[in-house]
């Protein structure tokens, strides 16, 4: 009756109220060590536990609760979190005993069930377990995701295989609001499956945005309705290595029913070598010795035919891609070319430019920003763009990447009253265990003066997985577990988080939790799980 | 007619006859380019073709061959081969044409079906691919397995899907004889699909060697009959985390099939501490300040007891690992727990050591080298054990693996008159990119000051991919195509294979393949295959 004690996780101890005696006592039970990564806000938990029996366990909707049986996302979340909390379910029904039922109640505040998450949408959410049932409350649907995610790795099985879960209340929302993982899809062509394999293990970090760079340099393999000669001849291969307008429907679906945002990169004007081969007099042509050397450059600032085939493609990918959010690019632009283009150095005079590029670059972003806006989408452009343009009058989010002093851009950026993501401390190109996951833990992205306004700006960050050397064969290991190690970085409370060596077990049996629910997450550093990954 | 083009494949040019004309040629045509890894020593092929198909493809003995049908290892390769040969089939059969028949015959010269490849099996090998037949001529069946699998990478498809082989002339052999791949089960366990799933790959790179590092200081995974408490105390888990005698019998039946021999590693007197838990007695226990400290430190050398437990485990050993090669270990010997330890310094003083602590370890090292002599075992060692030894009475063989001038470890070893094994400088453990395949491709094993004599001693070379932050999950993409150019510079005449240039597209061809045949081997840099890994 008096078992139940009081918990608050904070630097991994637990000060425990038991019978009004303060007891304290770490938190390295069999079951709370797995706990639940990343770490919610505040945790409380007790040694009270609940036997759960795949028989009589049930999800359903509270009678009050706006979202209802047919909720799309919800209905599709319950069988999904069933099969994950039972796997490995080898105690075997009893078919003879008379179960207590276990009921996991949902209450949501609003009927968002058939939309899809957006940039402001709340993901709070609390979770009550106690005796036979678990309440979970949240705004949205998105929320109640969360929540579901949470609980499923709040079950545990003992050594007999029965599973339990402790009586436990939590209170949870996250510390940014835009969680990201950046996907290179052009270096190398990535199978839907392995993208649809990457949004399931992002639900359980709890990502919320898959940002597709989805074409670049190397190949275009987005199969567009308008222009489809831009797959056709810029893809690898123009059949078996581009995105239908149905895969793409099916990623975007897909990351729908798990709360988490496509937002689509079409990057230029560099970046673009794949474009020009299905879309002529697309690119710059390059000269050498006043002669076109047959080269191409980034596309070509000085053509209204350009600005009309963008307006052409990105009505198009606003009305594919529902996100409010689009990403422009507008990264390393290589202006040699441009400097080499008699024509382009006539129109650099006629629009007074005279010798500054940068203003250039900056004319074609504002464009193309002005294009998007048109459409009602909110740009995302990689911080050159920011920096080129002195007057920062366009309204869009900066994301930051380059190494060296990211925090002082991202003052900088924040000063100029513009929303940052953050990308520059979570480039996991190089692989581990050089580049170890504690590097990516400790960031810290408010570590910068500014105001609380200016730190309101800082909306989230960014994993980034470029593709140079990455394909199905080693996106797995490469992003997990190391990408978790920024998800709680971004999900939860700075201050209950700041430790290495506390994080580490608990991240080592995150690792093995990715493990048992199919992730080909790779080991941490010399040690075991009971299920083991199979190879095979 | 007179089609026929001769070509010798050297750097990567084509000197080509044709009608007495001297042509030359880059062998960059569809086919060709896709080529054979690690390249044969002599390479004529050309531009005629002949077509297969499945369902008139044979494989047969010729009249003369030692081996004939029922020869255990050629009859599971005939299997396999026609599996890879014609996977991807999407021409379908066309069942009302008459296809001319095409068979590839074997002729082997001793009838070793039954038996294990040997230290000193000769993989030697003739193919001649002509108008509707294929010669393989090999000394033994372990070199017909090698013809096997070169005369699998001549097959190519065309646009279509139709199989062709072009007429080829190829007589091979390897560089050097011992190479192999050193897998680590204790630092992580590795499922037994998984080390199978190595053996196929080794294969595909005409590796013979499996160096199985099966113990070590983090856990004790194989299930000795006559000590089970190894396992049972020492392992990760005493059920699942484990190598049973049929598991072990598995990899060595599976590696036999493939012409891979199983080299067992139980490393002493360091790198044991997972033994001490199911073998009390058997570790050093350390002492600090006079006192026990309860921790241990290597292998009690000063008792009888430990010599009797060694002769019963390497008895046993002996038993179930057919090879001729038994890994003793020897290396990263720690002395201080040695030297903190009264009866240990007795038994120093007593044996006329003094303070002469690498005496210890040689005289330990001596003695395990005897018990497995009596068993006529060759042992091999790694390289501390030569270098603790001014006599050098053993003639182990000896593994070079320490970093820094390994070749001059190389040339001290064989002015010594014993046989060296490179590991060096294809330490797999650091991921590329920063450690890409061009550094394990570019080692000469055999640039040292020598005599032809001690060149003779290098008999091979090792991959060696230790467990620390790798097990299934990450096994594959860290292996190959990495250890697939280590594998061409053991295999290959140096003098073709010195560019890494002209090997870059070989091997991306090669890795391609692997990813056909399964193998989750990684990119080597931006690009595609035809057939991408699915990433499920």
């Amino acid at each position: 009756m008096n078992m139940f004690i009081m918990c608050s996780v904070k630097l991994g101890l637990c000060t425990c109220i038991l019978n009004n005696l303060l007891l304290c006592i770490i938190l390295q039970s069999s079951h709370t060590s797995e706990g639940v990564w990343p770490l919610p806000q505040t945790f409380s938990t007790s040694m009270v536990r609940y036997e759960l029996k795949p028989q009589s366990f049930h999800f359903g909707y509270r009678g009050q609760s706006a979202a209802q049986r047919d909720c799309s996302v919800l209905d599709a979340a319950f069988e999904r979190y069933f099969a994950l909390i039972f796997s490995n379910n080898t105690a075997g029904n009893d078919k003879f005993s008379v179960d207590e039922p276990f009921t996991l109640e949902i209450n949501v505040d609003h009927h968002d069930c058939e939309s899809y998450p957006k940039e402001d949408s709340s993901e709070r959410y609390n979770l009550s377990v106690s005796t036979g049932r678990a309440f979970l409350n949240a705004e949205t649907v998105w929320g109640a995701l969360r929540g579901l995610e949470t609980f499923s790795q709040l079950v545990y099985q003992d050594n007999v295989g029965s599973y339990f879960v402790n009586k436990t209340d939590i209170e949870d929302f996250p510390q940014f609001r835009h969680r990201g993982i950046l996907l290179d899809t052009s270096r190398h062509y990535l199978p839907v499956q392995a993208i649809l394999k990457t949004l399931d293990a992002m639900a359980y970090s709890k990502f919320n945005v898959f940002h597709w760079h989805i074409v670049d340099d190397p190949s275009f393999p987005y199969q567009s309705q308008t222009f489809p000669d831009l797959s056709g001849k810029g893809a690898f291969h123009p059949v078996t290595h581009i995105y239908r307008q149905s895969d793409v429907r099916r990623v975007i679906s897909y990351a729908r029913m798990r709360g988490v945002r496509v937002l689509p990169e079409f990057d230029s004007p560099g970046h673009t070598q794949s474009w020009g081969k299905g879309q002529p007099g697309l690119l710059t042509p390059c000269y050498r010795r006043g002669v076109p050397s047959g080269t191409f450059g980034p596309v070509n600032p000085a053509l209204p035919s350009t600005y009309q085939f963008m307006a052409s493609l990105f009505k198009e990918v606003a009305s594919v891609f529902p996100d409010s959010y689009v990403h422009l690019g507008g990264d390393e632009v290589d202006l040699s070319c441009w400097k080499s283009n008699p024509s382009i150095l006539t129109f650099m005079k006629k629009m007074g430019f005279g010798v500054d590029f940068p203003k250039l670059e900056t004319f074609y972003m504002e464009k193309i920003v002005n294009i998007t806006s048109a459409l009602n989408k909110t740009s995302v452009v990689w911080q050159e763009v920011f920096d080129n343009n002195e007057r920062h009058t366009s309204q869009s989010v900066v994301e930051v990447w380059k190494q060296g002093c990211y925090l002082c851009e991202v003052r900088r950026v924040t000063k100029a009253g513009l929303r940052v993501i953050l990308a520059s401390p979570w480039y996991l190109d190089l692989p581990g265990p050089t580049h170890n996951w504690a590097r990516y833990y400790t960031v810290w992205p408010l570590a910068f003066k500014g105001t609380e306004e200016q730190k309101k700006l800082v909306i989230g960050g960014e994993v980034c997985l470029w593709g140079e050397f990455v394909d199905a064969t080693n996106l797995a290991p490469r992003l997990w577990p190391r990408a978790s190690a920024a998800a709680e970085r971004l999900w939860s409370d700075e201050k209950q988080t700041s430790s290495v060596k506390q994080a580490f077990p608990r991240l080592q049996d995150f690792r093995c939790r990715l493990l048992r629910r199919g992730i080909q997450a790779e080991p941490l550093d010399v040690g075991h799980c009971r299920h083991e990954y199979q190879g095979v």
